[in-house]
């Protein structure tokens, strides 16, 4: 601000932080991208509805992965409202991706395929299989793949995130969305980007310097201090996050009322809470008024989890223990007396 | 930022802000405004999407008067559409009312009328006759109308600025669109705020939710900081613009193949280009690349206005007049020889 960074910038973007974000996306994902194929908005949630908007047209197929982002059917729809949206669950308690379903989805009308690895809110990551199906659909299939990859950095093993749009003969049709909320901790700051082919950034420029003008200036410094600083607090923070899953590995093992997703990244992991006979947004609200546990309801995450809620481990680790004794305690109680 | 608001806040806004923008809509505007019909939003472009979305349906008819804000006839496209939209030219150069025009056009399919006054570009101040007739129009009609007031500080004379939505009996059916970026030089923080119904703002504030998450607090810290502030800031700039209107005055004066709006606030002013022959686009081109001079295109501001260009008065006052000449000549140089 001291710098005076605070009138109208560029819509795309301050070209240095274009050129930063390319270089990341060649370092850290394998991804040939240049500083004019990338999108600068406020917030990832912002370039989601870029992507949508300027790929959908009305009576287009959509194929979203679920459980998802909450943000993603929300956004489509808002997007392109006659848009056709297909949503496919992943399977089991492995979340693992419906092949056959998907296979038998896609059709001439499929524009747009909507995934998020590491995902929000199972905490899977693609297995390699599940990489090669991806890839050979984009590649047979005249449409366009967007990548969420917001939570890459946050990996609760050596297993490392892997890029669709880093396979040269389909990077055209993927559009990778990230932005520096999760990896930085910098949710307020509201700054995101997309990365695309030319054509697809050319159009989404126009919308985002309609809807937006361009995303201040300042932030966008912030996040340049974001990618050249050091990013050793992850360290740390994924340290914890392991400790939290561990604690959230017991309460699955002493209750048998009780199962899910088992994270290997991202900060949330996916309960079943089946047993208590309970919709996800009544255990919920229950839940929280009656202990003050805070989880989201599996609803939002998807129509058909309803029988789930989404448990963040974004909090210190012994509100998360006693929050997770609250819980294993809420439902036994429901699942014994019915209350 | 040093007192940590770096989180994701409200979607609706800091209720502090939303509190201040309430009094202010009611002191400045004799709007009885509560601040839970208020939504802070990444800049008043966005709050206009906002509206838009929020009320526009397939098929519903929109009138829009032109020359109106650039931003107004694409964001009404990107928000619906299939909106049919009407665009209503304001008429002769004093830019009065087509009044005639608006009574034959307003069905029962005419969802929403948007204004923009003090008007971008032409500089222009609704006249009593003008605010009896939207006022009328509106009580008689099932529509809405978007004010968008983001002038209204930047009067150049006593005249002050009226607010379509204190008029007690069409408060509900108005859409008030308003930011900090002109009265506050604050173009580079993107932010604004929308004032409505509670029907449209729990709308609004859903769709700012899913597409914005929130506007970053710190931000919000800074437009409470403007306007608790002082405001002599205008006083000088108001001044300034004075002395430039009159050079302006003189440029029309002095040359006669020139003619235009006479701006009453804003920092605008629509210049009739056509003595040269030339298309609006091919006017700004050729000016700037022979002359250094930069204006924007009449047909940016409504498809009608193709032999008219916006200048802006907000830049020196030395350099204005610079331009001035330069423009004189370059207009001089077309109407006697072509070229």
């Amino acid at each position: 601000m001291n710098m005076g960074l605070t009138r109208y910038s560029a819509a795309q973007g301050l070209p240095e932080l274009r050129e930063l974000i390319a270089e990341k996306l060649y370092r850290d994902n394998g991804i040939e991208a240049s500083a004019d194929e990338i999108v600068v908005t406020p917030g990832a949630r912002n370039t989601l509805y870029l992507a949508c908007a300027a790929t959908l047209r009305p009576g287009d197929e959509v194929i979203n992965f679920t459980p998802c982002y909450d943000g993603n059917i929300s956004i489509i729809k808002i997007a392109e409202p006659q848009a056709i949206v297909h949503n496919v669950p992943l399977k089991g308690l492995d979340f693992v991706i419906d092949k056959q379903r998907i296979e038998s989805l896609v059709n001439p009308k499929t524009k747009l395929i909507v995934i998020n690895y590491p995902n929000n809110p199972t905490g899977r990551m693609l297995l390699d299989d599940e990489i090669e199906f991806i890839v050979r659909v984009v590649r047979d299939n005249e449409l366009y793949l967007i990548s969420d990859e917001i939570y890459e950095k946050i990996t609760l093993s050596d297993k490392k995130h892997i890029s669709p749009a880093s396979f040269e003969d389909i990077r055209e049709k993927i559009i990778t969305v990230n932005g520096f909320s999760k990896a930085y901790a910098m949710t307020g700051w509201r700054i995101g980007y997309v990365h695309a082919n030319k054509e697809l950034t050319a159009l989404m420029l126009k919308l985002n310097l309609q809807l937006n003008a361009n995303t201040a200036a300042f932030i966008q410094k912030a996040a340049i201090a974001a990618l050249t600083g050091s990013h050793t607090h992850l360290d740390e923070f994924i340290e914890n996050l392991r400790a939290r899953r561990k604690l959230y590995e017991e309460l699955i093992a002493s209750n048998v009322h009780l199962a899910g997703s088992y994270p290997e990244a991202g900060f949330f992991t996916f309960l079943d809470i089946s047993s208590t006979g309970l919709s996800s947004d009544t255990f919920c609200t229950q839940l929280l008024e009656e202990t003050g546990v805070a989880m989201l309801p599996g609803i939002s995450n998807g129509p058909e989890f309803d029988t789930f809620c989404r448990i963040s481990l974004a909090n210190a680790t012994e509100i998360i223990s006693e929050g997770f004794e609250k819980l294993s305690d809420f439902v036994d109680g429901w699942v014994r007396h019915g209350r």
